[in-house]
């Protein structure tokens, strides 16, 4: 479990890093398809982890706007402040607590009941989702995306 | 990580649902980024699944090109033809194989060295990776994108 978050954190600081050679206002710019743009997807990545994590804890979530973090220093900022509370969330994680019990309630006023070991994934995959979308905007701006390859970035501690 | 692949297999097949609704021109339309198509994506997507678990076993890979199975029937059947064996390895898997080392040549020349956790890994990031680039491209033809949701799947057995 721990090794695709450790990807996705990786994957993560890669884009910020090819934000960091974008003009804003191609990080700002409206795009068809996912919450329409490059940062905002960040946002909204960093935003959705963290709430997860919140709520398997029982504890508030997150509620801000994107408004309010339009540009890569905010949203790194916002993204440093929940980091230390999601690591130590993932990195206590055992098989023990795959099967407890989460119940949510949808949009439409259903009760849903997933497993954490459900949410977890979720909150994996929710990623991994949108970083695709950004790679298919990267083309669009004739960019090259950042590699999502999982293998060569040294994730299996002590083989190398 | 069966949970994982799961996953994969029940959106690929929402996918492939997806396709029956939208004309063979705009699956086989040249798009950018990724492979650059939908009906393309989900051949590679194949592909590449197949490909892995076969050099995983030491077997020979399959390097067929996608101009060979450009409709939805020739893709469906090629993933028909793979699936036992992918399915087999995949519900077969246990901790035990997690840190296999497995040797691979890169396209240019360097050895590198993963475990087989990373491999399978890799595997499930790539195909969420390329449904991303599917959800972007489902909008950009006006079409909703098929739910990337993991939770609400029933994905974890016995709680429902």
């Amino acid at each position: 479990m721990q090794m695709m978050f450790e990807y996705n954190w990786d994957v993560r600081e890669d884009w910020f890093k090819w934000c960091g050679e974008i003009s804003e206002a191609e990080l700002l710019e409206k795009r068809t398809g996912g919450v329409g743009g490059i940062l905002h997807t960040l946002f909204h990545i960093i935003d959705v982890e963290w709430s997860w994590i919140r709520s398997l804890q029982g504890k508030s979530d997150f509620n801000e706007s994107f408004e309010q973090y339009r540009s890569i220093r905010q949203v790194r900022e916002l993204e440093a402040s929940f980091r230390p509370e999601v690591e130590a969330f993932v990195l206590n994680w055992n098989d023990g607590l795959e099967n407890r019990e989460f119940r949510d309630v949808t949009p439409d006023g259903r009760e849903e009941l997933d497993t954490w070991g459900e949410v977890m994934r979720h909150m994996i995959a929710h990623e991994i989702h949108h970083i695709g979308q950004l790679s298919v905007w990267a083309r669009e701006i004739d960019r090259k995306p950042v590699s999502a390859n999982l293998i060569g970035r040294g994730l299996a501690s002590g083989i190398r």
